[in-house]
């Protein structure tokens, strides 16, 4: 796995249940992975050389990011090497705007949204959809942000101002946002997982609620049908998460990702098959395993980084007020806002699940009730 | 961890989840865990020179097996490390004829038993019990084995012809073989996992039926009751794992384990807490983790090397005939009879779901229906 963040960490547990050689190619010896990974090699991702001698070294090889350049995944393949997603599928994790234009094609909902050259673009097109306009890197961005959701022209130009090259889209007044998880092999096998909705403040994935609450039996298979047609489209080897908007007009897909994803750290504990040994099934061609949930309501919360680094000394007082929650951390350093693990709960009841996960998640953040 | 067989390996996936350093001291850079974790330190664990150097590095040092000498536990914990369970509740497990005179002065019910010197005083016992007789080695034993059922005196005097001490019981016509599996803090904090039956053949551990089928509520709770006593009495830290005898006449203790144990393998898909994120909460005095099963029926099944060394290529077929079931294998090298994984099934009927926990390792195993 090329990518030893927090991802491949999760995904490293799964090898070793399955008994399978595992490797990351970790930036820095200090990464989520590689800290417990006895596979760690240390490279660079850009690095064609570096992709090549750790490449050399697998049966097969996937990803925890989407950063790695679709050149070098290129060339990896055209030396006979296994790279799964493939480069002609990661292409539309990598390249926001040929992602639109291959769903549309496709016929899949999208948001409406335009390339732009300049202000005067935005602005036209604003006058078609209204402010606020979405405006979206089509590759990369920056402060660690690819996506902005523009009030004014003003916020707009601020975002222009950028040497990143961006296209607007519509900002979709969303009732959930919801995100569909597929697994599909070599061969052709397909898995779906429940449907579930994201919870998300300023862009940030707060809380995974399984299965969504409230959405309709139709939507959540016309969420699942979407992911699996993508997946086949596409032509992913490994998972497909799908976040899409619900809105009283119907689904529209949002973003894709060809990696474990946020969404679907809650089926470690809380789906026959946790998404990490199904993405790696997958990538093996190996038969997919049972996808479905282990419990009628599961709700994972993201804990993040606070400004006290001693998140470790309140596993006691989290542990001791809910023997059932599961604690899963990534073993980061500590800063303010930086995801440091999730917590899952399991139960009968969606909103008892939701707070005991939230209430686990907040505690273990900030020391604070 | 001292050792680093798959305990350790199994033990390391929950210390990756939970975010807890963890370290491994490996007879070898082969070890099962090894193989998977970053943090091993290779040496001898019979050394005390190796045992201080590993400890030095550790707030607390537990054990994958039970064959640290006691002399060097003493040692490491007057110098003040941590070392959970500590030497005076581990003598029980590498005692066993002192196991057997302290379950006798505590009141805890267990087959008859006596020291015996040579075959003049085994004979006296079979002539009281009957024969079979059972040899026990108070401590290791030979050729990988440290119990024998001699059914005659010549087998009985090929036994006592090795020079290890062995001490005579009576052999129990039981019922069924039950393990009773509990956690205790050095905070003094509890936890009992559902009592199960153990299937044994030639006395190797082949299934794990959670819970037990067919035991009455009382002697569940019974087997239960003595296990949190002896946790409690024997001052253990960390996992308690009591083997029993269900007879006629009620519960007879035969074994004890202070570790995560083969009966408890089925925690890690069929429990809310696995015996392996068990261990590691009550030896770092965390609160315990919610002990029950998240399935009605969970049941394991042990995968033994045959003489077909390709055991991966057959999990296309286990896996294709079973989404559910769920493949651990410890990446050891396949030797015929060698323990190389286990598999579980979770369901609503025992019979089904031992089956398919049976048929999997079976296929795992020789590649045969």
């Amino acid at each position: 796995m090329v990518g030893a963040g927090q991802l491949a960490r999760m995904t490293s547990q799964a090898a070793t249940g399955l008994g399978i050689g595992f490797r990351v190619l970790a930036g820095s010896a200090t990464d989520s992975a590689a800290l417990v990974c006895a596979g760690t090699v240390t490279g660079d991702y850009t690095s064609m050389d570096d992709l090549r001698a750790f490449a050399a070294g697998c049966d097969v090889v996937t990803f925890d990011h989407e950063h790695v350049p679709g050149a070098h995944l290129a060339e990896l393949e055209q030396a006979g090497r296994q790279i799964r997603p493939g480069p002609a599928a990661l292409r539309y994790t990598q390249d926001k705007l040929a992602m639109r234009d291959r769903l549309t094609a496709l016929g899949v909902p999208c948001p409406r949204y335009a390339p732009v050259a300049d202000l005067a673009e935005v602005t036209a097109r604003a006058a078609e959809w209204g402010w606020p306009v979405v405006l979206k890197a089509v590759s990369g961005g920056y402060d660690g942000r690819g996506v902005w959701v523009c009030q004014t022209p003003a916020e707009a130009a601020e975002v222009l101002a950028h040497p990143v090259r961006v296209f607007a889209e519509e900002h979709v007044a969303f009732g959930a946002e919801l995100a569909a998880l597929v697994a599909r092999s070599p061969h052709g096998q397909a898995a779906a997982y429940p449907v579930v909705q994201t919870v998300q403040r300023g862009g940030v994935c707060h809380e995974v609620l399984a299965p969504a609450p409230g959405l309709a039996a139709g939507q959540a298979t016309a969420a699942q049908r979407i992911a699996l047609e993508l997946a086949a489209e596409l032509g992913v080897n490994g998972l497909l998460a799908v976040e899409l908007f619900g809105t009283p007009g119907g689904l529209l897909v949002n973003e894709l990702a060809m990696r474990p994803h946020n969404s679907g750290h809650w089926t470690i504990e809380g789906a026959r098959t946790s998404q990490f040994e199904q993405h790696l099934r997958a990538v093996l061609d190996l038969p997919l395993g049972d996808p479905r949930a282990a419990a009628p309501c599961v709700a994972m919360a993201n804990v993040f980084g606070g400004t006290d680094p001693g998140v470790y000394a309140r596993y006691t007082h989290v542990m001791a007020a809910d023997p059932g929650v599961k604690v899963n951390m990534y073993g980061k350093s500590i800063r303010p806002g930086r995801k440091i693990g999730h917590v899952t709960a399991l139960g009968d009841d969606m909103p008892e699940v939701r707070a005991r996960a939230v209430r686990a998640a907040g505690y273990l953040a900030t020391g604070e009730e």
